[in-house]
């Protein structure tokens, strides 16, 4: 049985406390009972986990002084980042809950034609992203990018990664592309539910980006996004 | 945009007639409004599509006279099957929709230590199934096993298959195996919540299972499940 992790936000510690508060504190104090005196475990999001101790607990928050600080490499997954055509609530949940447990850096809803046009709740994303590092022991919390249009995004991209294309057309495999390209920072790219347009598909493929076939199946957005991220750990060393 | 299929039971096929019935008959007759004479498409899950006629509607069925048959070729995740140890019903449920879509060959639930013990309804699960291969256009409808325990389905596995338990503390990664056997069929086997005991750990890995570490860090089942069979599908040619 693993170890329970509460988040605490980096800039919630200074020197050897770490101020625990919302959610962790009410789960911490509330539901788990812990009481000063006792130990417990944090991580901070930006590869740090931490042993301490309560020693204080007031109403909305509890400090803790840190016994311990150990500091996790960056995981296999580490470098890839995700960019997809913005999907439904309950989708896009499911996307940031993997993503996050399967170690990305960087999540990026995009606004694209077919994409569903909704405002995105950020607290509540980001909460689900904390839950799903905390449960899988991933001790880096992925940055949750705000809307933007896909254009917006290609410009912004880093000149140096690999640049994939989920695209059920594509002539290449993603194994294809990894022999020969191993371990550079790799952006995988999902159109939203009816895929990109034609359009949008020259742009992207004008930005760099590799098509790459990672099924003979029509993949669902979120099902995608995993299945990319999943075939290009198991590829890279 | 992709194709409508209508799901049509092979028994239901007989020479060029096929008869549509439950869900498949009330969604083409009711909610699409389909009548004599259109054309529709079918997949009968067990590799062909058809194109057919309609030509009489009843009241519970419709008998529709296929023009054109097509076969499709096994998908390259052909030969993939899953066990995994029950988890709850939306676990449950995610596993089946995703690996049809990934198009495995059978999909096994188990009952393990740790595993969730409830009773499954099979035809609810054969529904997911079905939609999510009429979705993703996989022509191939995956077995789902009853329930069994697991050294009951590990005495009955085939004798042949590659098999790899998704274990974050196996030493190999999957790569590191499948540039020794590329085209073998694959068994992925995947823990409940909780994981396998370490008893039931050394009774798979008796029987011939791999440790493979998907991951560093520990991914929930039906996030294994996915990760494991798109990492099969990325790396076997």
């Amino acid at each position: 049985m693993h170890q329970y992790f509460f988040f605490v936000s980096p800039d919630r510690i200074k020197d050897n406390l770490a101020e625990l508060t919302d959610d962790d504190f009410r789960h911490c104090v509330q539901v788990l009972r812990k009481r000063e005196g006792d130990e417990i475990a944090l991580l901070d999001g930006i590869g740090h986990s931490y042993l301490a101790v309560i020693q204080s607990i007031g109403n909305k928050s509890c400090v803790c002084r840190i016994i311990t600080r150990q500091q996790r490499e960056k995981s296999l997954s580490a470098g890839i980042s995700l960019g997809f055509g913005l999907v439904k609530n309950r989708a896009l949940e499911s996307i940031i809950r993997d993503a996050a447990a399967l170690g990305v850096t960087a999540i990026n809803p995009l606004n694209t034609q077919h994409s569903v046009k909704q405002a995105i709740n950020s607290d509540r994303l980001k909460k689900i992203a904390v839950e799903s590092i905390k449960q899988s022991g991933n001790f880096h919390l992925p940055e949750i990018g705000h809307v933007r249009s896909l254009p917006e995004w290609l410009a912004e991209l880093p000149p140096k990664a690999l640049r994939l294309l989920a695209d059920i057309d594509g002539m290449q495999r993603i194994g294809d592309i990894f022999t020969k390209e191993p371990n550079s920072p790799v952006i995988v790219l999902v159109g939203p539910e009816g895929g990109f347009s034609e359009e949008e598909t020259q742009s992207v493929v004008g930005a760099g980006f590799i098509p790459v076939r990672l099924h003979t199946h029509r993949l669902r957005t979120e099902l995608a996004a995993v299945a990319g991220i999943a075939a290009v750990c198991a590829l890279s060393s």
